[in-house]
């Protein structure tokens, strides 16, 4: 392995150029679920109110111009957790995620509305065993305003999925967040230089506000 | 986020058990391809001499057991590569690994063997739109031991893939290689607490002599 | 085209085989949902008593052997229903089935048991956009005993997905139906020439029986 | 089974809608290679004359408008076919499919350009284990129009996984073919009705006409 730095190295191998805005967003929650976002109710959760606070605040601007918002959340069959599959071998704590417990309802706080798309899945990929890509293809959507959580977890997991589906993933910086703070910074770095944009709010408000200035072609 | 030590965090939320390994391995070798292993032809590669001296030690033992092997390389339609999709957007030297081109051939080094499956992809994952899945299935392997590169692009995301799937990764750690090292490093923590287990070369030599010594069940 | 008889061509074509029962069953029971077998509370529904007789045959066998089962119904989001995508365009009458309605709820007369597995669907076949293949694999499910409806609906799609996906489709030819006889007929024919064995319900038992009386490995 | 005709059952449970034209279209040829097409050479092969007349008809109203062409060719690894997973269990003459082969190549009357797309597949849907949702999404495609072999085969799960992933399948009826007359029959009556929209070449060269009279967005 080199011991050149890593952005150097990443840049001259021909990565971390900009993917770009398109023309169709919508916008991604992975799992800001109870069961992750509430550490008095479960081991698995993290203190993610600041994450939750910037998904308040672009909600109403993609609802505002009829863009799809689409959620995930974690869970599994309540008895025996068969569809857990080997992933709970590996982290057993999962199966605390049963369908019908409160740690599969979402966070309270994000207030989730009619018409706004719920997905019930079992492993890390948003993508991964669900109608996500599909829904996707069939609403003519271009570009996932992505956040949630765990940056290195599902969020990471998720953005390499969309990528690979065709479709170009903008990680929301505020609206992700991590149990700690290395493997954070370390999947940021990774997704920008080879999965998708890590762009601030203030830069994704200002295109969802372009994009509202403009007729926008029916679905 | 917290602040306590990530190993920490990461055990009392319950990962990083150990997946264990099941008793039909095959070995995948991920994209050890010229256009990553030969810096002198190609801006993509990296110094990958001695993940592929591991790779070329386990190889024969993997051989002799006739447990199957497979080889991944990364290529694209030569004219336009439209199956490159959004990802060549993001990373855009990725369009030199044209099918046909000497970047696309394995390393000379890995000597494949009539027999061994070879899978072209186009996208991170060795499964992703690819027949790996199946194949595994049809096959009836239950665990995956993997190499190849990168640690934190190809290799993890095919890690992340197996598990969902329902397939025991196994991470040779001697055998899987990066640009630089912090995203190696990074990866292989995330893998072994969330996806896969990272073992040495000698543990998972040891597993199949024991597995070569008993009768094996006919696929 | 050929003028030949089709029973004829097909043979000659090399195809028709026998694909022959593994040792690790589970039982596939696909869309046997009220919206498709109350014609009393759904225009989407049909006759299918006799085939549900054949399903409460099947499923005690299964269940003493304690090999999995697993139901899928067809159910789409309660607003708007986004999750349908294009296929509702081709077949609006879909939309009735919302999730939460009874339309979606199992026919009673199946008892499904904690335990069982219930896969909420919504495409024709059972494996797209479900986690049903991930299970089958983490079970080491080698065989799939296939019954429902529609037999050139969601039967057929199901099972020309289980053998891509590597498992050995079955289809209890007792256990499945249609709203009409030519395209039941025509689905049969197709299957049985080309994805999956077509077996009567006493083989089929006769098979397990075989299996049950054998000492099974641990899962 | 009900004893009405099949026609009126379909059309009372609210099927056979039209789906109707996008305004992005592509073009798909499924297995036009000689292994399909030439009788004197391969087992597996019927007389597609006319429908490669049909295809080579449609091609250059497709190239003209600059829209995608994408060909299939099913072809399995030279050396013991381990891709061909279970299919071959079922239909061992997929065995002579090698790649390398004559067999796989496409059939000489299609003159594929360089800017097509070949996509070699191994099982039935051209969907299966492919990247060709990825690239239709990357191309922003939301129209697929269909042609090739065989009706009840590769074309019809290619349609069947066309509109669960979100495009709209358009079947070019003098452009797909069979082995047998009834196989084709039956599957065009289950498309037409459930999956797709069966359109004559003439209805489809007026759609494209009539977009290419218009100014495309581009890409």
């Amino acid at each position: 392995m080199a011991t050149a730095n890593k952005e150097e190295i990443l840049r001259s191998s021909g990565f971390g150029h900009r993917i770009g805005f398109g023309t169709r967003p919508a916008m991604l929650v992975v799992d800001m679920q109870v069961g992750f976002t509430d550490p008095e109710k479960s081991p698995l959760a993290g203190n993610l109110d600041s994450q939750i606070g910037a998904v308040r605040e672009l909600l109403p601007i993609v609802r505002r111009g009829r863009w799809p918002v689409i959620f995930t959340t974690t869970g599994y069959d309540a008895h025996g957790q068969a569809d857990a599959g080997l992933w709970a071998r590996k982290a057993p704590s999962l199966r605390l995620l049963k369908r019908g417990s409160d740690l599969v309802d979402l966070d309270p706080r994000l207030s989730v509305q009619p018409g706004d798309l719920v997905i019930t899945k079992q492993y890390a990929s948003a993508f991964f065993a669900t109608n996500l890509a599909s829904t996707l293809t069939a609403l003519a959507v271009d570009t996932l305003l992505v956040t949630g959580c765990t940056t290195s977890g599902c969020v990471r997991a998720s953005v390499v999925d969309a990528v690979s589906h065709g479709f170009r993933p903008i990680i929301v910086v505020e609206g992700v967040g991590d149990r700690a703070k290395e493997p954070h910074d370390a999947s940021l770095f990774d997704i920008d230089n080879k999965y998708g944009d890590v762009a601030p709010l203030a830069e994704i408000s200002g295109y969802l506000a372009s994009l509202a200035a403009n007729d926008r072609p029916a679905p």
